[in-house]
């Protein structure tokens, strides 16, 4: 079982801020990020992820998303830690590939081959005015270029070949230069020469991770990501999602383990089943109503704030109305009607993990979820969203994990040094080797 | 006095990676950089700086200028150090303020107030066809959207005011929304909404570095810059240059303390004279001359391989046909007239630090030159460009440095905590506190 956290400023619960054992004051301060990396190291998670948006929401008053960048905080993190991998979420819609394949390469020379890429095309309008632009790219127009984005990627990695750097003192040979490409990319959106300024990184490239669930975001995993986030409320769906994807990995000629796929899940963990179920209705009980609406709101692409609190969701536009997270509308959409929620109670079910699932139990209780959709085809492992830090963190790595590996499904030492060998994933050969110098 | 380190790989002679003492293999490991962080810490340098560019050199063979990305080698540097200040080349022409701006902030936050920005506006073809453009922007065109550039980015960083975030639990006060400013910045190369999606840093912005010294350079310098790193090869040619820059602040409202000007100094240091000399005798003899030639043609946009290295120089473009570095191009074609040099002296005589000053000699002849340009007029401290490293920096820590502390022209303790103190600067104030919510 493949274990990530992903770690989220105060915590996942949209009221964490509030929660008394959080420190929202920190979440600039690397200091508290070490020591989150830390737990998760010693737990041995296989990696640690931070998301990232490129706006700020518009309710700032009750919470916001903001902190600091994942190149820098993944690159601070990896001088202090040694086997845990470092994903990072950038976006292919307001970046250039030369950049973010210079960085990823960068960090993961840094780390020692622990760096990963959730590649994301940016959901929000917020983020196209941030960069020059009116409008937000259309949903289907920012897979092709995401598309077009990670080929230009592999191919900059792959512009030096492993043994191109020769150092030879005596007769003053620094690099040979057949092992050294230009690319020469001209595609719709990218024209790039190469080679990139930094020689081929320990794992060849980052492992590849992708977090949209939309038609356009499985298929782009089926044929790119080597790991998926997805949010998951049942184990049916879960199961349905699980075979639908990896059944798509052989039209691009990929095997079903070259792409793990790791649904959320937010744990409230208790001594009892009665305590944590307390501790949820806590945390409920601290979020602010204009916050969840709003975002319920933007989500949903509907203006809530007229309709009663404790009435029903009015009609909701169609999902082809929706440019942003399209999977995340349909499944909020599913839950509200499948368990005919009021706004209130829909806030109360989102505040967690924003429609990744969420439980509260004993750590017993915890490790059977997990090892029911793990032995039964919903996944190959979960990505870990503690509701509040570092106390849901700590008890996760404290409880969960060794009832876990008690099991027999988790790892009790790393085995590797790499990500993509905590993963159990190949290193990708290089698309120009032996190719002849292409300058 | 103030003292920053330029790291560059095996050190900034060329054929430093072919000096038995360098270690070019090590280049992309981040030990490598943290011993040398360490040894400028200890000797309690102002800062360290990186160089960078977005294209890889012709000439791979017998040397090229590649390596880690400045903002995860400056963030992984900052986990191991406390002090010391971190300044990164980030080119305003091949990125977007958004991004610049979070990454700065970013950093400065991890670092506890220690980052720079060296803002250049890149100098090279090779670098537009890396970023969708076939011609690189004409030289004015660059400076212009770097000056605005910084104007959103400073901006961006003051979209925040000190005191914005509140985190009152009780009442569930995240963010004083009166204090956070979307910026609505439309000008001719951007339109940027923010507000900046990190808070106001310690420094609030992080100290502003350039190193172009042509007439556009140097007004940009006047207007925005901190410190100024500069090629200066005499003592002459460098008071000129530091009065005519510390003259210009006066048109943009500041004073001459605001700017630190920095020249360059490569520094050879033997046990004795004649030992110094004999290392730098070793170090030009170690070059490959079809290397330094490429480098030169270049630099100088005429192709010199059909001249006799023993002759002079051949007729040069004119200073308006370079859409390069303007200013060392005017470096090199007057150093050459000067001193009536032949293709292979002047190849040696820029092997050691590209233009930037050369000096061979003992320590304390060292400090005898950096005391008189210091004290006549020539500079507020200095560039230090170790011609091999780790070697040289050593040298520089442990014989130089204790000469300038003796003579009490360096610190022997640091007195601050941040890159501003260091220099003597003052934090900036927000342009935006008090003013009202602009949302």
């Amino acid at each position: 079982m493949n274990l990530n956290v992903f770690l989220m400023n105060a915590g996942h619960h949209e009221a964490a801020w509030r929660h008394p054992g959080t420190e929202p004051h920190n979440i600039t301060d690397i200091r508290y990020f070490q020591r989150l990396a830390q737990i998760a190291e010693q737990a041995k998670f296989d990696s640690l992820f931070l998301a990232d948006g490129l706006a700020v929401s518009k309710n700032i008053k009750h919470g916001a998303f903001i902190g600091l960048e994942p190149f820098t905080l993944l690159a601070a993190l990896a001088s202090v830690t040694e086997r845990i991998g470092l994903i990072g979420t950038v976006s292919t819609t307001y970046n250039e590939p030369f950049h973010v394949a210079r960085k990823f390469a960068s960090l993961d020379h840094i780390s020692k081959g622990r760096a990963g890429w959730n590649i994301v095309t940016s959901g929000g309008e917020a983020e196209a005015r941030n960069f020059s632009k009116d409008d937000h790219l259309e949903h289907s127009k920012r897979y092709e270029r995401a598309s077009e984005f990670v080929q230009v990627a592999t191919k900059l990695w792959d512009s030096w070949e492993d043994d191109a750097i020769v150092i030879d003192r005596s007769s003053g040979s620094y690099a040979d230069d057949t092992k050294v490409h230009e690319i020469d990319h001209a595609g719709d959106s990218f024209k790039v020469s190469g080679p990139l300024n930094v020689s081929r990184s320990p794992q060849g490239y980052p492992v590849l991770v992708q977090a949209g669930s939309s038609e356009d975001g499985k298929e782009f995993a089926a044929r790119y990501a080597e790991a998926i986030f997805t949010a998951q409320q049942t184990l049916a769906e879960a199961q349905a999602f699980y075979s639908d994807v990896k059944s798509r990995l052989v039209r691009y000629g990929r095997s079903p383990e070259q792409l793990k796929i790791l649904p959320g899940i937010c744990a409230v963990i208790g001594q009892t089943e009665s305590e944590a179920i307390e501790k949820e209705r806590e945390l409920n009980e601290l979020t602010v109503p204009a916050y969840g609406l709003q975002q319920l709101s933007t989500m949903l692409k509907v203006d809530l704030y007229t309709y009663p609190l404790d009435g029903p969701l009015p009609e909701l536009p169609g999902v082809d109305q929706i440019n942003g997270n399209k999977s995340r509308y349909q499944l909020v959409a599913d839950l509200a009607q499948r368990e005919n929620l009021t706004i209130r109670q829909l806030i109360h079910r989102l505040a967690g993990g924003r429609g990744h699932r969420t439980f509260a139990g004993t750590a017993v209780q915890v490790a059977d979820q997990l090892e029911e959709w793990f032995t039964s085809g919903g996944s190959d492992g979960f990505n870990v969203m503690p509701p509040y830090l570092p106390g849901g963190l700590e008890e996760f790595a404290q409880q969960v994990v060794p009832e876990l590996q008690r099991r027999g499904l988790f790892r009790t030492e790393y085995t590797g040094t790499t990500l993509r060998e905590h993963f159990g994933l190949s290193r990708p050969a290089n698309q120009f080797a032996s190719a002849a110098l292409s300058r």
